[in-house]
């Protein structure tokens, strides 16, 4: 694929600067970028580069120096970069149908243009929207409903009557509606409480290669819209996750919380249950939240507290073994003046 | 599914307060419940809520008050809830017999109404017992055994020799018995130890999804009947977990390791290995354990302290800049009182 | 399988001291071994029992008193287990083909010697090499290539065009080329980054059961040549793993971070992103690193510091509580002491 400057300029809702009928084939770094790719500056500490890189042409925010060169102006040009990313990398969908050796059931709904592979199962009663590609071994259990330009990779399991929205990518390995981990003890060991909810995903859900995400026990577990999940994370039953959180690797919530929009958990996080995070506050890797904590924030630590001052509490703990030293002779000081001055 | 007060008391082994013929066919919360519904009351806080809930009758335990409701009385409600759960939405098996796509190999004994679905692999040797449910994308590698009551969900791997009991649950995506983790330096690099145990999975244990359970070095890594595994829970090699314990999500355990009964780990603690926890402890969610835990204890940290102590002391973390100031103020105004002192 | 401990000298590339015919058929501990057995002795502690165990021979390293038992002499008897272990217990691969109920798919050359099982995928394009074993529920995506001698478990996924070496082996459930988790914020939500390129595995790497190995945004996530990875770790996009690194169960490393070789991260470790950590380097379980770390380390702790001085600030942690107290005491204690020198 070729494409002008001012092609691509349209795509991006920006403007050219410089000869906007250069062509470009692909994309590269401010470094490896040649002749027929264009490049971007998102970093002001890499300006300088803008001037010796041999790209054809460079992404450049409002008012960034162009030092002579072909030049695409938009306001977030990272943003620019993954959309050109998915224009010249990512082809366009060929349907392949229902291939020989994918299974598929009774009362079965299938939507138009839609790839079936060899070794995938799709159960009794489960319906798929148009566009949809399931790969080898992925299993649609009973009653599971699929929407619109969802692709669920090699091995992903979503357990019956689950439902996934449109535009969902799922990574291999993934689970959606396992059984919550649910029991009451009956005096000799536990008693099984069935997890009879589902799982929701709405659309523009993107979730990572084996996470698990369970079903409610008697209810849903929903993932709101635009929400994004890493790999190996675990969401318990009944939690409800908002729209556009970022889930990073790892993370595990305990059941029935509630995160707002926007939350961002970075990695090993770890949620207690029944509690709620407000919007578009961040935690810290590896913390661990035992509480609710409110919108706007930003915390760290184990237990989870403000973010600055876990910083300057952990920068303490290395001087511990001093502080206790120190505080041993302070005792020893005072003893000995408060008996001078007794025997004063 | 419609049941009478007194059909419903016999099998719960309560008795009915109230008209033992109303008629009953599902359940709900005490908020939500309506006519020819079920409710319980399982926390005395909502005790209040019997009265105005618009359930056909409620499950109290002993000594509750009535307010002139339909009653059964148990001693335990929520167990109760959980066991009707189970009656009314517990669908009995429908055995489907071994499906047209499912591969068998030679060998291998099959017990009655089983279920094996299309894509899923039973090798060669392999023993079924009575009433197991194999999903797509099992795959049972060869002298692989499993009991009477068995469900493994999609995509679960049992490997070779490896045995599984009777009513036991497997959720998706999980791995019994893949190689544990043992290298000798060799000098270049790391020589791989064989693998040549197994792992038994005792009666009445279930496996969350996307757990992996190691076998053994030489012997067998055992999980003890009525233990509940949650998901993406690590356990080594040789490890013995005792009964009904409880392993919550993203715990990882470390070879050798062995738990008494009734443990509880909670969510993303870490064990060390070669080590003893005894029976009945627990240890509190993100907690490190580098050495024996006695019995009947509770634990918490990183390292794991008794959780009192942990409590107390994690309280006192965020205090640790202001604490590190006071000790500075401290050595000054003692130094001063010195001097002064020595100056008299 | 019956050797003479004359052959098993040379296997090893030991000496034989004492009945070089004499005959063995397999191996066990000091305690456990009989006739017709070899054990060995790795601990000095245990160096007694060679006078007590039954066993026919012992491999014993150089000096250790022989108490007049049939002996072969190596170097590193850990190392020598090992091997035997490997010679009497790992069967020689005896290849089954290509069986009815894989797919194949175009343009996919396959090596000698391979196994294929019912229900393994192996897409366009795909080449596979001598002696290469497929477990039902692999899937190979199109373009992807695996070197000579390596075996994926059942229900392995790789992703398209990612490369796989020679003598690797992969557990269960395990996720090579997954996309890497990239998202630009677009104003309404998050705009994914086209994760286009591969993983890259080298020779003789061993990956355990429900790894996440995430494919490159650009270029390539490379395992180098020798590395050991237990289960359910995580590898984010663009991480460089150096040679014969240890990375333990439940290991997060984030994006674009660089390992040097031979380093070790302990259980449940968390790296950030974009930072590198030297050669030789140990990280101690449950860690997070925050920051590049220096060759030839060994640090612990979140933030990971010195592992000593880890050791030397967690034992205070305990004493925290009571610290507090002695430094409020103390306060009070110069409060008075100031109040008695200022009133004479």
């Amino acid at each position: 694929m070729e494409k002008t400057l001012k092609e691509l300029a349209e795509y991006l809702g920006g403007r050219v600067a410089g000869d906007e009928t250069a062509r470009v084939r692909g994309l590269a770094s401010l470094d490896d970028a040649g002749e027929g790719e264009i490049t971007f500056l998102a970093n002001p500490k890499y300006a300088a580069k803008v001037a010796t890189t041999r790209a054809t042409a460079v992404i450049l925010p409002p008012g960034a120096d162009s030092h002579g060169r072909n030049v695409i102006e938009v306001k977030n040009p990272y943003l620019a970069f993954a959309k050109l990313l998915t224009l010249f990398h990512v082809r366009p969908l060929q349907a392949k149908g229902v291939m020989a050796g994918a299974h598929i059931g009774d009362d079965v709904v299938i939507g138009n243009e839609v790839t079936v592979y060899p070794g995938a199962y799709v159960g009794n009663g489960v319906r798929l929207g148009n566009r949809v590609t399931l790969y080898p071994g992925v299993v649609l259990y009973e009653g599971a409903s699929v929407g619109d330009d969802v692709t669920l990779h090699a091995n992903v399991t979503v357990r019956e009557r689950c439902r996934v929205g449109s535009r969902v990518i799922v990574h291999s390995g993934t689970v959606i509606g396992s059984d919550g981990f649910g029991y009451a003890p009956d005096g000799k060991g536990w008693y099984k409480i069935p997890q009879i909810g589902i799982v929701v995903i709405e659309d523009d859900v993107e979730i990572g290669a084996n996470v698990a995400i369970d079903r409610a026990a008697l209810e849903v577990t929903l993932i709101r819209r635009g929400t994004k999940i890493d790999n190996l994370v675990q969401i318990a039953h009944n939690c409800v996750i908002g729209e556009n959180c970022m889930i990073v690797s790892q993370v595990g919530i305990s059941g029935s919380t509630k995160l707002g929009e926007h939350v961002t958990l970075a990695g090993q996080v770890g949620v207690a249950g029944h509690l709620e995070i407000g919007e578009n506050t961040m935690v810290g890797a590896k913390s661990g939240v035992p509480g609710n904590l409110p919108a706007n924030g930003m915390f760290s630590g184990i237990p989870a507290i403000p973010h600055r001052e876990w910083l300057r509490s952990s920068a303490v703990i290395s001087q511990l073994p001093e502080m206790r030293k120190t505080l041993n002779a302070l005792q020893k000081r005072i003893a000995e003046v408060e008996e001078k001055l007794a025997a004063e």
